[in-house]
C-alpha cells in the first residue's frame, strides 16, 4: 500500500524542531519520502488530509503490564504493599488465559487511541498477549515474568520464559519481539539471573526488568547483600546483554554509571511511581551521564492508565520538580525520550523510532484545531503540555493504518469493551 | 427551564462515594432532587440520557489569569525571572482589550470543555473578562491585579480595582462576583495592603493574591522584612477578610496556622509550579491544619493548559509524592479540593459546589463509555486516575447548559479560535 499524509506540520525528530508544513510518502512497511513544503504527486493508494495536524513519530511505552488494565481502579490510594499482597498478588492468582487476552486487547485499544505505536509488556499467559498484539498491529518486545526466590522454581520459570521467545521472537511479520524477564533482583535469586544472561545471549534478546523501584526494597537488598541491586546485577555478568531496567528512581551515582558503561537503557515511570509514592527518578541526570532514558506507563493498576500522551507531560514535569531547574528536559527531549529512545530500549533504534527515509512507518497524526492547543505559538511545546490522548487522530504501524479519523481500523472496541466488563465482575 | 438529568450515576458530595444511578431534577437555576434508583416523571423541557455518565460538581478553577491562553506555548522550559522578564513582561506591555476580550473567551471554551463551571481570575482589562464570562455562561471572581511597589502608584491602581468590582460584583445574575486583588507581597507596599484590606471590607469582598510561590522570593521577603510574607500580611490585618491565597508552595508551619486561624483557602496550581520548578504545595499538611485547599491551573502560559480534569489527577499524584505516601490526597478528597473546596475559596461554599436539593445546579457529566475508564472498578478513581477532559459531554452553570454531547452552546468556538490566532501572529 503507498499512502500519501499532505500538509501535515512533521517531527522527523524531536531534536530537529517542527516543519511547519510537509507531504509525506509511506511504500509499504516504511516511509518512502518526506519533502519539505509539500509537492509529491501521484500513483497513492490512500491520501490524508495533513492540514492542521502534526505528524510525530509513534510513541513508545518501554514497561508496563498490558493485560492489568483488569485492574485499573482496582484498589488506588493504598500502601504498595498492601496494594501488592491484599489486593493484586490474590486477584492474579485467579487469573485465566483468557482474562489476559481480552484485557490486552482492551488496553491496546487505549494505547492506539493515545498515540502508542510499540511497547514492552512483561506479564503471565504471553502467548495471549502475543496473539492479542498480532491482531492488533502494534509493535511489541514481549516477556514472561519470571519470579524465582529460590533455586527450586528456577528451571521451570526459564523453561516457560525460553518457550515463550523460541515461539514468538520475530512473529507477526517481524512486529513482535521477544524478551527475558527476571522480575527484579529481589524476586529471583543470583542462579536465575545467570542462566537468564547466559540464555539471552544465545537467544539474541534483550532482559526487560524492574529496577530500584522504591527506597524500601533497595535499603533491604543492600542490607542482604551488602551492594546495590544494580552493582550485584553487574556482578552476576547480567549487563553483557542489552538491559531495559525499568523504574530507576533510586540509583546511587555508581549505579547510574554502571547503566551507562554498558548501554542498559532506564524507564521512566512517572504516574506509576508517584501514585505508589515511589519518588522521581533522576531523569535529567541519567541523561546527562550518558544513559538512555525511555518512558513507560506500569500497568494501568497502578498508573490508572496507559496513556503516553500524558506520561510525556508528566516527564516534563517531574524533571523540572526533581532537579529544581525549569530548564530541566525541555519540550523537546520529552518527546525524545517518549519515541526514538523507547526505540533504542527496545533493541530496533536503528529501525524505527524517527520520520526518515528507508525507516519502518510508524507515525501519529495529532490534531492542532483544539481550543486547548489555540494559539499555537510552538506545535511541539502544545504536543507535549497541553494535547492529549482524543487529539490522536491517525496511528500507523509498519505503514499501516490503526487508527483514522477516531475509528479503531483492527478492534471491535464495543464488543472488548463488553467483554470486558463482563469478565470483571467475578474480581469485585 | 425543567431539566431531567435520567439514570446517571451521582457523585452529589465527593465525600459521600457514587450513588450508582440516580434521576436528578433542575428547576431554574438551582437542584430540585436527586432520586436514588430514578423514578422521577413528567414535565421536563429536557430531559438527557444519564445512562453511562458521571454527574459530579462542576469543577472550580481557583486561580488562573485566564487571556494568557495568548501565551500558551509562547515561552516553555525557561528559569521564572527569564520567562517573565523577557518574555511574558514585554508581551504583556502589547495587551489590548480585545485581545483580553477574545483571549478570555478562549480560555472559557477550553474552561467548559474541561468540566469547569468556575473560576477566579485576576488580570488587566477586567471589564473584557467580565464581558466574555457573561456571554460565555460561567461563574466567576474577578480581580483587577493591582501592581504598585511603590505609594506613587498605589491611588491609580486601587482606584481602578475600586472601580472595576463596584461595576460588576453581583451581574451575569449573579454568576460574576468580584474581589480585590494586591498581585502579591512582594510587588504592593503596606499601605496598599492596608487599604485593599479595608476596602474589602467595605465593599464585602475577598482578597484574591499569590503567596510564597518560590522559594526565592520567599527567602528575599524574609531578608528584606525580618518575616514570612504570611506573617507580615496578618500583621497588616489583610487576614481580617476572606483571602485566597494562590499557590502556598513554601510555608513555615506557622504560616499555615495563621491560614487557618483565618479560615484563608490556598488554591494548589501543581502544574504551573512543577513546570517553573517552584516546588509542590503541603496539599495533605495545609489540609490536615484545617486549612481549605481549593485547585488551580494558574494562567496557561506557565501551565500550558486550563485543564482541571488534569489537575485534579496531578494534585493526587503530587501529594502523594510529597508525603512519600500513596494514602495521601486519595480520589474522593482530589475531587473535593476540585469542586466544593474550589467553592468554599470562592466564598459562595453555601450556595453552590455540590449536587443537592436547593443548590445552584452546577454540574458536569462525565462519559465513562471510554477504552481508558473500562471495566470501571470504581468510577471515582477513574475520573480522577484516568479520565481526560475529552470524557465531558455536558455541563450547567445555573440550571443551564453551556456543553451538550460535545458542542458547546454558548460559544462559537470556530470564530473564536480563528480571531485568537490571528491576533497573536503580532507577539511571534
Amino acid at each position: 500500500m503507498r499512502i500519501l499524509i499532505r500538509g501535515a506540520a512533521v517531527i522527523r525528530r524531536p531534536e530537529e524542531g517542527v516543519i511547519p508544513k510537509a507531504d509525506v510518502a509511506i511504500e509499504g512497511r516504511r516511509y518512502a519520502a518526506v519533502v519539505e513544503g509539500g509537492g509529491i504527486e501521484g500513483g497513492f493508494d490512500r491520501v490524508i488530509d495533513g492540514e492542521g495536524k502534526l505528524l510525530i513519530p509513534g510513541l513508545v511505552n518501554a514497561h508496563t503490564h498490558l493485560a492489568m488494565t483488569l485492574f485499573r481502579g482496582f484498589a488506588d490510594d493504598l500502601p504498595l504493599m498492601s496494594w501488592l499482597e491484599d489486593r493484586i498478588w490474590p486477584a492474579e492468582k485467579e487469573l485465566t488465559a483468557q482474562d489476559v487476552y481480552w484485557f490486552s486487547l482492551l488496553g491496546l485499544g487505549e494505547m492506539i487511541r493515545s498515540g502508542t505505536t510499540a511497547f514492552a509488556d512483561m506479564y503471565f499467559f504471553m502467548e495471549e498477549v502475543a496473539a492479542a498484539v498480532e491482531e492488533a498491529g502494534l509493535r511489541a518486545l514481549l516477556s514472561y515474568g519470571i519470579i524465582a526466590p529460590t533455586p527450586a522454581q528456577a528451571e521451570s520459570e526459564l523453561k516457560r520464559a525460553e518457550g515463550f521467545v523460541r515461539g514468538w521472537d520475530g512473529r507477526a511479520e517481524g512486529r513482535i519481539r521477544a524478551a527475558l524477564s527476571p522480575h527484579a533482583p529481589y524476586t529471583c535469586g543470583p542462579e536465575v539471573w545467570k542462566e537468564a544472561a547466559a540464555l539471552a545471549k544465545e537467544l539474541r534478546v534483550p532482559i526487560h526488568t524492574h529496577l530500584a523501584e522504591t527506597k524500601e526494597e533497595v535499603d533491604r537488598f543492600v542490607a542482604e547483600h551488602g551492594k546495590t541491586p544494580a552493582l550485584w546485577l553487574e556482578e552476576l555478568g547480567v549487563f553483557a546483554v542489552p538491559v531495559i531496567a525499568a523504574h530507576c528512581v533510586h540509583l546511587s551515582e555508581k549505579d547510574m554509571e554502571i547503566l551507562a558503561a554498558h548501554s542498559a537503557s532506564a524507564v521512566h515511570c512517572p504516574s506509576s511511581n508517584a501514585k505508589l509514592a515511589c519518588g522521581i527518578a533522576p531523569v535529567a541526570e541519567l541523561l546527562s551521564l550518558g544513559v538512555n532514558v525511555a518512558l513507560g506507563t506500569d500497568g494501568a493498576g497502578s498508573a490508572g492508565d496507559l496513556d503516553m500522551m500524558e506520561e510525556m507531560r508528566l516527564a516534563a514535569l517531574f524533571a523540572k520538580l526533581k532537579a529544581g531547574d525549569p530548564e530541566a528536559l525541555p519540550a523537546p527531549q520529552a518527546l525524545a525520550v517518549a519515541t526514538w529512545r523507547g526505540a533504542q530500549a527496545l533493541g530496533q533504534g536503528k529501525e524505527w523510532g524517527t520520520i526518515e527515509e528507508g525507516r519502518r512507518a510508524d507515525g501519529v497524526l495529532v490534531s492542532l484545531k483544539g481550543a486547548h492547543l489555540c494559539p499555537g505559538h510552538s506545535p511541539i511545546s502544545d504536543l507535549v503540555y497541553a494535547a492529549h490522548a482524543s487529539d490522536v487522530v491517525g496511528v500507523f504501524v509498519d505503514g499501516r493504518p490503526l487508527l483514522l479519523d477516531g475509528e479503531l481500523l483492527t478492534l471491535d472496541e464495543e464488543a472488548v469493551k463488553a467483554k470486558c466488563r463482563e469478565l470483571a465482575r467475578r474480581f469485585r
